[in-house]
């Protein structure tokens, strides 16, 4: 097989250990020099493309590349932006076949959620009907943890260690002072749609009375009253209350509690700040002090508290994508399975881009307690592995040190593109 | 001299490293069993004293002990309740001396804020007046950093860690998605009359553009137009700006831009939410996509990423409260004092409790930039060695473990207090 050059690209929103993701496509690219030419980043994602955007990771030395390992978001920028689909806008796809072969690139390794399946997908069909065929494969990534297929999605092992680290912290903080201070403390994660991270913050209680003692899940509609009863008698029973609220909570009308108005690129509400709600409806009717937190970005962003797992998984994927690509293996993504032993395990599987693109996988309602305010056992026994083991980063004058890269553009060949 | 025995309370809001002096205070205690008979901590800080509720710490292991050492928040419990002047309130200081009487205790450490050693000074004070001398010990903490003569008050670093660590890691997010996404990111950080917190937030900026772009300090009047005028000229120049925002930032009126309404126990008003104030003024007014974090308890609560100078300084002033009690020693606190050589070192210093009661230290105006809106190579030069250093704690299936106390209370001896 001749030697062609690979383009990669970040998707959508970033996460603690997508560039591992990169770090592993980009190391493992670097072992089949015979084959693989230039790998290539997308300047901000497939906008990188479109633009003609191509940053040329060979300029990067071995030591920064290493470095992407345990370094936080997108290296290499990313972007919230879906391509329509082929009828409703030819040119796009047209155009990033046309820079893909200006640029003799063969393999496009596209490393997103469900949005960034399809394209890849698409793009891999429609290369074969172009004749000049790219290898696609998709590379999971999403702290939302909704792909299809893969037992658990890269960024989301690490999303849910810092949510159950800070609500155990913060707990222990509200613990300490509710007798005269602070009853309520409220703390708001990400999850547009479904509860994978609220509920992951679960995991903090190991023992009975240990907060979080109240979830709020996508899944389970917003009861006002109910939800103010297990409150007070949170309270009553353990002198305070913690509770986790997922951005998508909704309520008896279906729409999301909060809205902060507008939409994002891909048509989704923007969202944030239930918790301030949810705090004052407590003491309003309540009459609780209250304190709440929105930890936002800083939920994905933290690497420095990054799981192990989350990142040796990041990794994989993005090993086993160029592997895949050099197999000859084209429109599919690295998956991660689960093993059925006792303890847990896992390996690298291969998943058919048809079937992961533009499904969402919702959190089993066996993951729900009864009284839709916690988790089961089985959401547990999920949870659990995807957090463990702590993967620091280096450090220098009490700071971690992150990659800094240099992002070097390739000389365009093309007309510029006008969007 | 004979033996007694010795109270300790927490006092205020709790830190991530408290428990640490905690912990230097009681292993400190165990060395002297000739003169200290038992340590007994208040529950739940000075209101365990008033109301007799005194745990016994001799029935904790050596090994929960040792764990205080990194675990965050009150073990024993903390309160917000200042004890009124003598005048006002002879009944309580009464009562306190009752109970310390009752129980023998003649070794009083309060580890707490400015306001603590103020009431620690008194009962020194009293006690000598009454004919029942109580040794009176403080032991500093405060993330606030605004007691005077200690050059820093331990639970200070770790929140400067933490923010700092939280906005490099944060605008590595925005930075990567910012030119098809959000472009502002505003972290709202705590320090309600000085800017010491959201100051060292600057410590993440290593090189031109780094993130925080931004710092709004509680010295700096907040002024509308100039900070739009930096915000847009950050975008254009940057992708996007990073902002960090003091949770006592006032404006032109002298009123905090964010009131929650209502005040806690010591009168100070309630504040959170100027985040999304800052964000939605950007989004109004210069048309940016926004997120904003509140990190609020989160912030004082990371055990997880605590400076690890601050957790040996903050247990060696509870190891030296103890051997000044044991030296003869009365009325002092102590303190930090920073070495002059050009290496950062520190070692521990004296500062009579009269010293530092109720004397609030501000941020020198020499740590502040001209334009107001970062941090002066002064402001580095203080700041850098506070956050030196991981101290991580000891971790379990991807949990971080922290000390689970029997908080056994001894039997009470007197009437009970009324209030």
């Amino acid at each position: 097989m001749s030697k062609a050059n690979l383009f990669y690209a970040q998707s959508g929103g970033v996460t603690a250990v997508i560039n591992a993701s990169a770090c592993g496509v980009i190391e493992t690219a670097r072992k089949y020099p015979e084959r693989i030419g230039t790998v290539f980043a997308g300047r901000n994602g497939i906008i990188g493309a479109l633009s003609e955007e191509l940053i040329d990771t060979g300029l990067e030395s071995a030591e920064t590349i290493a470095a992407l390992r345990h370094t936080p978001a997108g290296a290499f920028g990313s972007c919230r932006y879906k391509l329509k689909s082929y009828r409703e806008n030819t040119r796009e796809y047209d155009r990033l076949l046309e820079v893909f072969q200006a640029h003799d690139i063969r393999y496009f390794l596209y490393n997103g959620g469900g949005d960034s399946q399809d394209t890849a997908n698409k793009i891999a069909q429609l290369s074969i009907e172009q004749g000049f065929p790219i290898t696609c494969i998709g590379v999971p990534k999403t702290v939302d943890n909704d792909l299809p297929v893969t037992d658990n999605c890269p960024g989301f092992g690490s999303v849910a260690k810092y949510v159950a680290v800070s609500i155990r912290e913060a707990g222990l903080d509200v613990a300490s002072m509710c007798e005269s201070s602070t009853r309520v403390f409220v703390m708001e994660v990400m999850g547009r749609h479904a509860g994978w991270i609220a509920g992951a913050a679960g995991l903090a209680s190991e023992a009975a009375g240990d907060p979080p003692h109240v979830i709020l899940f996508p899944e389970v509609i917003f009861d006002r009253d109910r939800f103010l009863d297990k409150v007070r008698g949170c309270v009553e029973e353990h002198g305070y209350c913690a509770i986790v609220v997922s951005e998508g909570v909704k309520g008896p009308d279906g729409k999301f509690l909060s809205e902060a108005g507008g939409a994002d690129a891909f048509g989704h509400t923007q969202l944030g700040g239930v918790a301030p709600l949810i705090a004052e409806l407590v003491k309003r009717e309540l009459g609780y002090k209250y304190h709440w937190a929105v930890a936002d970005y800083l939920q994905r962003a933290a690497r420095h508290i990054a799981s192990a797992t989350d990142v040796e998984q990041a990794y994989a994927v993005g090993k086993a994508a160029v592997e895949f690509a050099m197999a000859g293996k084209n429109a599919v993504m690295p998956a991660i399975v689960r093993g059925s032993g006792p303890e847990y395990s896992w390996s690298i599987g291969e998943a058919p881009l048809a079937d992961v693109a533009n499904v969402e996988k919702k959190m089993p309602g066996g993951y729900i307690s009864e009284d839709g305010f916690n988790i089961t056992e089985a959401a547990r026994r999920y949870f659990a592995p995807l957090i463990r083991g702590e993967d620091y980063p280096p450090y220098r004058e009490g700071m971690p040190q992150y990659a800094r890269l240099q992002r070097t553009l390739v000389k365009k060949k093309l007309a510029d593109w006008a969007g």
